[in-house]
């Protein structure tokens, strides 16, 4: 959890929250030493991991928010990495699957969180998965098995009825999604699964 | 510039730099009050602006890197926007241009800088454009005006390749990319226009 930001972590002294010069955004800025602290949208990269069969790996949620709800293994971009590894990583992490990982499905705009959600599709290398910290229960599942009313968050659904879509087409398209809005009904919310970043509303 | 990270931004206390229970990487850790600072990749969003003429809009560099070379409007996506509206606030900064941002064209890897490049096509809805603090010059140019020699990174490079092999094509894809290792010659280099993360190989 994030507090407010209010010391240089370059030197420890007080910051000033102002408009730099040149800059159209007010920053964490350091009188001291002129560090100034930048806080951007975050990217949470994730992958559909699909055995040879048709079926997909689903993970229950061992960790809040949306304890006990269903996704696909996702989580936040870390620093040197492409969005493909970084899925091929959260999958082995939240699921101990082995995935393959391969084009991007799609790009979802989060803008109410700062996030940008970027799913690529994946081919489980073998069928081992298994729970994790992260995953009380992993499954593989077909279309039917999906438990469409407990789904962790509305970019897994959307990303989920895209894969489905292009399934039933026979086709591999690349979605894009901007979801402008917060849901009304607070499990349909998309929330950070990290700390709240600076000048972003938390509830 | 941003130094090392030494001290909580919430509370002011050196930090230690160790893996947090749980986690899977070192990250800057509040011994007083538990703060965590996470750094995280940054997402670059931008848009190649046309005329309804079809010229695009480029803009000369007037900021470090790259001073004096070519780009079409991108910088940093800001925490709140999505990607397109990053883009449109990019074009206007940049070039005084009002662009209606369209459909994502490429999304690219750039690991070894810790970006994620988001590039859309745009719609100039006035043909108004001009130079601002970032661009000392714009300019609508035909495909065969391009300075192909001189635009300011491989990013901007592949886009526009993507853009125009599209166009002759009479198609309008979705790219996607990754540029796994550093271009060995200095002015190819992909090089953060902000301040460097920490954790990141800076030259
Ligand atoms: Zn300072
Ligand atoms: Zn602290």
């Amino acid at each position: 959890m994030m507090n407010e930001v209010k010391y240089c972590n370059a030197c420890g002294a007080q910051v000033e929250y102002r408009v730099p010069a040149g800059d159209h955004l007010p920053r964490h800025i350091c009188p001291r030493c002129d560090n100034i602290q930048y806080f951007n949208p975050r990217v949470i990269v994730g992958c559909i991991p699909e055995w040879e069969d048709g079926r997909i790996l689903m993970c229950r949620r061992n960790i809040e928010p949306r304890l006990g709800l269903w996704t696909f293994p996702a989580g936040f971009m870390e620093l040197g990495e492409t969005s493909g590894q970084g899925a091929a990583r959260e999958s082995m992490e939240e699921s101990q699957a082995d995935v393959e990982v391969g084009e991007l499905l799609a790009m979802i705009n989060v803008p109410y969180v700062s996030q940008l959600y970027v799913v690529h599709r994946g081919r489980m290398r073998t069928p081992h998965h298994g729970p994790t910290p992260e995953s009380s229960e992993t499954r593989l599942m077909t279309e039917s098995e999906i438990p469409w009313d407990e789904i962790a968050f509305p970019t897994v659904l959307h990303s989920l009825r895209f894969f489905y879509a292009d399934r039933a087409e026979g086709v591999a398209r690349i979605h894009t999604l901007d979801l402008s809005s917060k849901p009304r009904r607070p499990r349909d919310r998309e929330v950070s699964e990290g700390d709240p970043l600076p000048g972003q509303p938390v509830e």
